[in-house]
């Protein structure tokens, strides 16, 4: 139903949201309006603020407003190790898991040419560089197990040939927890490709 | 784990939503920076003026910017009956339920002496003249069959009786395709007193 011009605007304005359809949006406009116009106001000035000043790290090109992201500012991150992601917010599921102390590179994105996302879009034009001049021995490569996510670990492959980092790619297979008789036969395989002796 | 400082104040933000936590504002957050800057400023544009300028209406106080809403406006809804309700959301599931045709008066929320809600709050001051300049012959009370929505009910009820209005209560009991061995025992108990013969 419609409401007023402005609640209607909001509610569709709300829907830029990912997951967030017309009856969340509905709900969470009321909600705003009844309930929290602070909070509403702060949350249009936090998105003005973040969409205007928030750009990427000259380092890893992760998103951040400062020079350099947090994580390449901290001097106890490992260089040696380079983990390769699509995302920033791989980034925040790899931190979350923990385990992993190195530094990231942030591809914004995968090698998509019917897209028109080519090795510059990516920033692998400067990997190399990067590799180098950070002195990373390792360089993972973490984009996802999709086609595209495959040449792109591939093309990477490729193009770090002329650097003395040793690449590698995270593996896949049967997630833990996972049970092998609802596993897509995809992983199966991939899990099959990917077995070690055990010791 | 902690972003940029822009980045972590929007995602802080985004959780004056209902039903937004730290997982889904975060992932708001990334996306709506790395595909949907225009989409962040539109909303944010959307949110400051809703939030400054969404008033309630002069005739049945839901929200809106104009002096009187579009329901109240349109002269096609029958103000013979009048339907209470406690919020404007429960104007949008009537109307999406579809089968009234009357107008609305909004409480925005119910008697509650130990947050400070009174009648004035309410607006229950003004409900009998607005009953009897409207000329409604009935007045519905959906407010929520919650200890203190039937107290408003019941307080609305009584504040009537000068009226020549009918005053009525929507009907509680089984809702349509539940099953009655899965509902709780206080709708079983609005079900069997508000049972009806059969003709």
């Amino acid at each position: 139903m419609r409401l007023s011009p402005l609640i209607d605007r909001l509610i569709e304005s709300l829907q830029a949201q990912p997951g967030v359809g017309p009856k969340t949006a509905t709900r969470t406009a009321l909600h705003l309006l009844q309930h929290n116009r602070a909070g509403a106001q702060a949350l249009a000035a936090a998105l003005t603020e973040a969409a205007e000043r928030v750009g990427r790290c000259r380092a890893c090109r992760t998103l951040t407003e400062t020079e350099v992201c947090a994580i390449c500012a901290n001097p106890r991150r490992d260089a040696a190790a380079l983990c390769v992601v699509e995302s920033p917010s791989d980034i925040v599921a790899i931190e979350q898991a923990g385990g992993f102390s190195g530094r990231y590179f942030v591809l914004h994105g995968r090698l998509s040419p019917i897209d028109g996302v080519g090795p510059e879009e990516l920033g692998l034009g400067e990997l190399p560089t990067h590799v180098r001049e950070t002195g990373a021995s390792e360089v993972i490569l973490a984009t996802n197990p999709t086609v595209e996510g495959e040449a792109t670990a591939h093309y990477i492959k490729e193009s770090l040939r002329g650097t003395d980092a040793q690449v590698t790619r995270i593996a896949h297979g049967v997630p833990i927890g996972g049970e092998l008789e609802y596993i897509d036969g995809g992983t199966i395989v991939h899990a099959l490709q990917g077995r070690r002796s055990v010791d």
